[in-house]
């Protein structure tokens, strides 16, 4: 079954797209990333962390829908070939443990980009809203990539970790011929966070950390936060490793990069069985980052691209995934991953009518 | 199929639940209206109509869901003899004229009330996000009720109207032996509005109205508005007959019930084939306004009770029978009432997985 995924992300910068072949195995066929035009991704940013007019979020959970369905368009991929369409959405409230709300403990989570409208204008189902469902059955929503992980990853022999350097860093962690239970994932501590905040725009290939010097004393005080040595599960904010973070300590990017490293090392040490290390995310192609990665961790470093993955297609293809899984009637959560009661059929499918072909 | 509705209404005082069989003839099994506490109900008028923190959407949402699926519970017909729940939830934002915005031209609607909530807790499928589907195919997400109507009241020989007396007050015209594109529906104007803004509370049984004195040079003046003989379609605003309305025109209760009932006659007489107007909403308990309809209309009046439909329980029903008809991969809209440019199928499915039943 040939199915599309698409998802844009906490950054905002753009509609990520896959186009993925379900079968035994999952085949990438295409993918994009159609980035927004600024007054699009201002409006996003907006409405995802302040007081709003209830009017601009309606008419922005359809503009997203009419982006995504040209999103999918601009992948080049003939639309009749595909069969089924998994949209993330962009989120733009997310709110895992409960809070007390009106007199309930209410835990909640809000994604845009309307799927009656990706469904109508590709004449496609597409299955969205997947984080609810897992919520609804007690789960945080997320994470949600172990489940693709473990579907791409797992392995008879050999003991794997899946690592994704976001803002946040976070792992997989996938035993040798797991069962789905066995599967632990958790969040490591920064990802390009620290490094995008003391070099900005960014260092992407990592060569002004490589040029710079660690300052050994610091590093050591901050590796001495409880954080990197606590039992997962756990979860790192945002607003842990932000601008106050790199004000309050003077630090800078060689040091960043090295807690960076040395906080996902300190992860990986607590499975000694690892063999690989599957790297994803915009932190995959910092070159001076994977190669201290390499130098200080046990395992033998690579990225999803030796597994035929794009490092930065992986969230959709995801999507892809977990709508095929619901089309299939089958569950798309990992409740040791989400903290859910049991495993659920994830999303909301809304019907598209291709136009009848005339002869 | 036994087949559950659910809505709350613009006049968010509680979540209406129909419990109805489907096969040839609908047949109801069991209503109810279930309030809402009085701060879900502040918090709701809250963000329909003003600034509001996503956060609070985001948790209402949720919220809203656990409430629901508790409505459904305390109708009183057990779980599991239900196999499919449509819900309409609640509307908090509705456009249905496309504006401009962000560089396009945008039509939105926005219910709340997380159906993947109600699927969980009930284990029971259920569909919702009934009306973005319409308008992705260009309609106007609205109405959606003349669809009942025509299955309801479609009649070989006899022309029908369903006239449903809310807030505004509005007809489905169902020509004898009608075809789904005869039908016609449109706003006649003020339905209960007027009298409830002159008589607060209201003036439920028209006692009040019956009492007072018909101010004629008044009532002629606001019948040469040239709405009442606009051609249809044709929608009338909530602004257009609120307090400003009333302060403007010092319009009292007995003037105000005839220009009810007169507007409503003014639509109808543009149907001189209609045999029967079969009322329904809140306007059908005024027992002086249903007199006067019946004094001045050509037509027999009478009510959705005649049919064994309550007068408020007829759109819960219809999201019973939206949920039925989107189940079985069948279309929902009529196009000749929400201006679609085709029939489709409307709703997004969530699927809800009943507990195993234990030996």
């Amino acid at each position: 079954m040939r199915v599309a995924g698409l998802i844009s992300g906490t950054s905002v910068d753009g509609i990520d797209v896959a186009v993925v072949d379900i079968a035994e195995d999952i085949q990438v066929v295409a993918t994009a990333t159609v980035p927004y035009a600024p007054q699009v991704r201002a409006a996003i940013l907006a409405v995802s962390d302040a007081a709003t007019d209830t009017s601009r979020i309606a008419r922005l959970n359809f503009l997203l829908g009419e982006l995504f369905a040209e999103a999918l368009q601009k992948a080049g991929v003939p639309l009749d070939t595909i069969e089924l369409i998994g949209s993330h959405g962009q989120t733009i409230f997310h709110e895992g443990e409960p809070v007390e709300f009106l007199g309930r403990k209410i835990a909640s989570t809000l994604q845009i980009g309307e799927a009656a409208v990706i469904a109508e204008r590709t004449g496609i189902d597409t299955i969205a809203d997947f984080r609810p469902s897992d919520m609804a059955a007690g789960g945080k929503g997320a994470p949600l990539v172990p489940f693709l992980d473990y579907r791409l990853f797992r392995h008879p022999d050999r003991a794997r970790i899946a690592l994704n350097i976001g803002g946040i860093a976070n792992i997989t962690v996938i035993p040798a011929n797991a069962s789905p239970e066995d599967v632990i994932a958790f969040d490591t501590g920064p990802g390009n966070m620290v490094m995008d905040a003391v070099a900005p725009p960014f260092d992407r290939d990592g060569e002004r950390a490589r040029a710079g010097k660690v300052n050994a004393a610091l590093l050591d005080k901050l590796l001495g936060d409880p954080y990197y040595r606590r039992e997962p599960p756990k979860s790192s904010g945002r607003e842990q490793y932000g601008a106050e973070f790199v004000r309050g300590t003077g630090i800078e990017i060689a040091t960043a990069a090295e807690l960076t490293a040395r906080t996902i090392a300190l992860a990986i040490e607590r499975y000694p069985d690892t063999r690989e290390v599957i790297v994803s995310g915009g932190g995959a192609h910092n070159i001076y980052l994977m190669e201290r990665l390499a130098a200080i961790i046990h395992a033998r470093v690579t990225t999803t691209a030796e597994f035929e993955i794009g490092v930065d297609a992986k969230e959709a293809i995801l999507f892809a995934l977990l709508a095929h899984q619901t089309h299939q009637g089958r569950v798309g959560n990992l409740p040791s991953a989400t903290g859910a009661r049991k495993p659920v059929i994830l999303g909301k499918i809304s019907r598209g009518t291709r136009p009848p072909t005339e002869a």
